[in-house]
């Protein structure tokens, strides 16, 4: 059993990649890996719902198809499971350990799906949030923004089967990327919004700078960077 | 998606079995369906975590013993998600109808095993189950009372392989025991314990009569009961 973990001693930094569907989250986060690894840097890259084996568990519940009469709430705590297990087995070790950790959606993505485009009150997802991550917070978020019609085509383009949450309407898509949106405009220092009808290389170019500020400053804080561990 | 159900009306009432592994439950359960049915009300029997497809499928997450390393707090939250479901899905809409929801486990087994044995702060534990169960509170709970070594010998002689939460140590049970205990001295009307070293029909008898009781209440309450369904 893992205990608690509110107060970490952090040495590494974490670095979650979120905003609409098929605005090229992954393609974002291979090229930040790559920039890392030429660094120095040692990456761990991880998704959510997921990045466990508990937590890959409860993403098939999550996104499956078969399961439509899933209530809002029972979705909200199944995602808060997932990220309880997913910080405590994984994120936080790896942060320990001087790790950079990469990850692909995160508690934004709860508050911008479950709160704002499933319209769940806020009190209950900020309560489930605070539960799961105990007072961890990532050091900056990326959120790739996309009209949602130009994301579903995207998402559609690649021919897989939409799961169970990518099915969903586009009025519940907008509503999501405002609910991104209004992260960014309460805590602009810590999530910055990217343009993600811009080519690839463009978003990732931007995305690395503000990495690469973000490990400057880190650096400067702490004494130590990639080339100390 | 099925909303939130803060205040039903509620017409049937539901019963909890609960309390010391091997202590009798799924017995008891038997003899009070029976019993309920022959004055000709309509019963659903159920259990947690559970009672629902969503429900089961977590309730094999949380029994696989290959999975020592879950976290009490993603624990937690899954028990509160299957309850969640089996609330809205099942148990709400059974009460609506009229019927009597006989459940083995409910949010009387959180407090004891993941507050009280496994050690969670109680705040964390009391949020969960308040977001689960949103103001519900079933009617009665029935508190199998036994002695954790004469209750872990019952189970092992069932000769089942005992899964993640059962093969826990004697310590732990015997502070499930209080858990459960406590309960019943806090809320003495709503939570009433019984002495289940004593012969299954002496147990089954008492139960009986608990359950007349809050039958005939309702009745004198409401102005109608099973005959009127």
């Amino acid at each position: 059993m893992a205990g608690e973990a509110e107060t970490p001693r952090r040495r590494g930094f974490m670095v979650v990649c979120d905003g609409s569907n098929g605005a090229g989250k992954t393609t974002l986060i291979e090229a930040l890996r790559r920039h890392l690894e030429q660094l120095g840097y040692d990456v761990v890259v991880t998704r959510e719902p997921g990045g466990t084996a508990i937590g890959e568990r409860i993403r098939k519940l999550l996104l499956d198809r078969n399961l439509p009469e899933m209530c809002d709430l029972t979705e909200l705590m199944l995602f808060g499971a997932a990220r309880a297990q997913h910080l405590r087995e994984k994120i936080l070790p790896a942060l320990e350990a001087g790790k950079v950790v990469l990850c692909d959606r995160f508690d934004s993505a709860t508050v911008a799906f479950q709160q704002y485009a499933r319209g769940l009150d806020p009190a209950k997802v900020a309560s489930i949030n605070a539960l799961a991550l105990g007072g961890f917070r990532p050091d900056l978020y990326l959120i790739l923004d996309l009209d949602p019609s130009t994301g579903l085509e995207r998402v559609r383009q690649r021919g897989a089967a939409l799961d169970r949450l990518e099915g969903e309407q586009l009025a519940f898509l907008a509503r999501a990327r405002d609910g991104f949106l209004q992260q960014a405009k309460a805590e602009p220092q810590r999530y910055k919004v990217l343009d993600a009808s811009l080519p690839a290389e463009e978003v990732a170019s931007r995305a690395v700078a503000l990495v690469a500020a973000l490990a400057e400053g880190r650096r400067a804080v702490h004494g130590f960077g990639a080339a100390d561990t």
